[in-house]
């Protein structure tokens, strides 16, 4: 949305914060420092995008009915400084991560945010699909920008497994679990899922997209059949749909908190808040990774993050990729 | 150039497998399974290209004159499976590495090359400029896909360095030095300069872009000011002139080579052979790199290919990214 929607943005944030009361003309035309003909035009884009705006000649603006869910609106509330503060939106879109590794390859910011309202080709991981049907979920992007070498891309998997997981907490008011590495889960069906990809030189990264498919206001009826038992979403766990705008507010703010702790502190913190959302430990895991499966008990993670499965041998394996299958005890 | 210039590739190779004789329309068109009006379009086409071709009624067609540089010319007597088996020609491009990248993004696969004959903005490693002249030298930038995590992508930079010293060797007729990482000196002086670029998950390596830029032909009175000191190319070294396209031929060789051994036996053999151009060991270097700079003296690299610096405490310093000056002894 880039800074051309501006003032489509402070237009809204000005709104929102009269509650309902009417906004003067006036007061957005020296608010935003431009003409009140100009405030008029801005007016008229927005109600283009979706926004219910009431116009009074004597009274001024207010807005009215369900805000619509596009970039102006998540960006009109938003706490953060620079995570979604220049979001991208698309109704349709391949796939955000694509769209987002473009805006980087081509020099936009960190913090700089890519949201669809559908996918035709979302990406997983490791190549996968990820469903993306229109109206009903959140699928973001997010360019960051560590000063690390790529190695150390692999900490931001952990960053964003937190992040993520402390965001749908707070929506389906209950402890998610994390899935090794990333997968966020409630009552052992996934949530939401986050998928990192790299533009580097081999000793510094240029930049890093951080993609998250949120399942929101799915249904589970409404799931493909080969992930129906497997999945859930935010409406399913908490008995009632969610604000997107809401919810993709209070994620980029929780990434923006656990990157900064990142920056800041190092990888420590982020493993240790990280655990608190992983019950694989004591369990029997099955590992599969390339060509090769491996199936023990998992006795945690090390100080890299990575995977520890003790083997029925004895001997403990060291897992840096793959895929996780938990069973029971 | 793709698959549609494939038919182009062949005739090329045919009339040069016939050293100067007549090939028949006849057997071209026999031979590539296409009508003679096809052959003769094909003919038209590379006359556009730049091919000096002779056609007789009777006797069919012939190269003469100076061949063209162009990616047909390139690939038409190319000996490698893979590497610059599939080139992507431009006369003039932003940079090949921004090209190579959209087209691995793209999915084009390994090997996969792109040529220009001039860049507008090429580039250099942290960042910078790399000087590119039309008509002059060899910018040239290949996809590979090696199956391997983000960590491994530095090794690639020695396998590339290794080939690309190889290959100049060859042209020069002495025996370069690589300055650590990988720029390829001759008489201490610059003649060529690699820059990978890396697209990845934290765990897989998608693909890399190996952009190399060969000084062949530019005379050291073209250079700019600020390297004329410090560049050399292989027609100053070797006293003559040398073809652009027969150097991307023996250098996609050398890659294609080192890129397999690298494959099989991994990195130990490329850093064995890498070394053998090392001639830093022992002498005084001065290392920058973000916002530091060390001084001591080189002691060789270790194991990982990171340099060995020993400080003046006694203390060796373990480099991994940066820029190195080298001194006398």
């Amino acid at each position: 949305m880039p800074v051309k929607e501006a003032a489509e943005i402070e237009i809204i944030r000005l709104m929102k914060a009269g509650r309902g009361a009417y906004t003067s003309g006036q007061s957005l035309s020296s608010s935003l420092g431009i003409s009140r003909t100009a405030v008029w035009k801005h007016i008229k884009t927005l109600k283009k995008m979706g926004f219910q705006i009431e116009a009074s000649p004597s009274k001024g603006y207010r807005l009215t009915g369900e805000l619509p869910f596009n970039g102006v609106e998540v960006a009109s509330s938003l706490s953060t400084k620079f995570v979604g503060k220049n979001i991208f939106f698309y109704p349709r879109i391949d796939s955000t991560n694509i769209k987002a590794f473009e805006l980087g390859r081509s020099g936009e910011g960190e913090g700089t945010a890519v949201i669809a309202e559908a996918q035709d080709k979302g990406k997983g991981r490791v190549g996968r699909v990820w469903e993306s049907p229109a109206g009903l979920n959140l699928y973001t992007s997010i360019i960051l920008r560590p000063p690390v070498a790529p190695q150390f891309a692999h900490n931001l998997t952990f960053v964003l497994a937190v992040a993520a997981a402390e965001a749908v907490g707070l929506f389906v008011k209950q402890r998610p679990t994390v899935k090794w590495p990333n997968d966020v889960l409630v009552n052992g069906r996934k949530l939401a899922g986050i998928l990192l990809e790299m533009d580097s030189e081999p000793d510094r990264v240029h930049f890093v997209v951080a993609g998250i498919g949120v399942n929101i206001n799915i249904r589970r009826e409404m799931f493909p059949p080969y992930i129906k038992n497997t999945a859930t979403s935010i409406a399913e766990e908490r008995g009632e749909e969610a604000g997107r705008a809401e919810f993709a507010r209070s994620l980029y703010s929780s990434i923006e908190l656990w990157y900064k702790i990142y920056l800041d502190k190092g990888f420590l913190p982020i493993l240790e808040a990280w655990k608190g959302y992983f019950d694989a430990e004591g369990k029997e895991v099955r590992v599969s990774s390339f060509n090769r499966a491996i199936t023990g008990v998992c006795c945690g993670v090390d100080a890299d993050g990575a995977l520890l499965v003790k083997l029925s041998s004895g001997k403990v394996e060291r897992v840096v990729s793959g895929d996780v299958e938990t069973g029971k005890t």
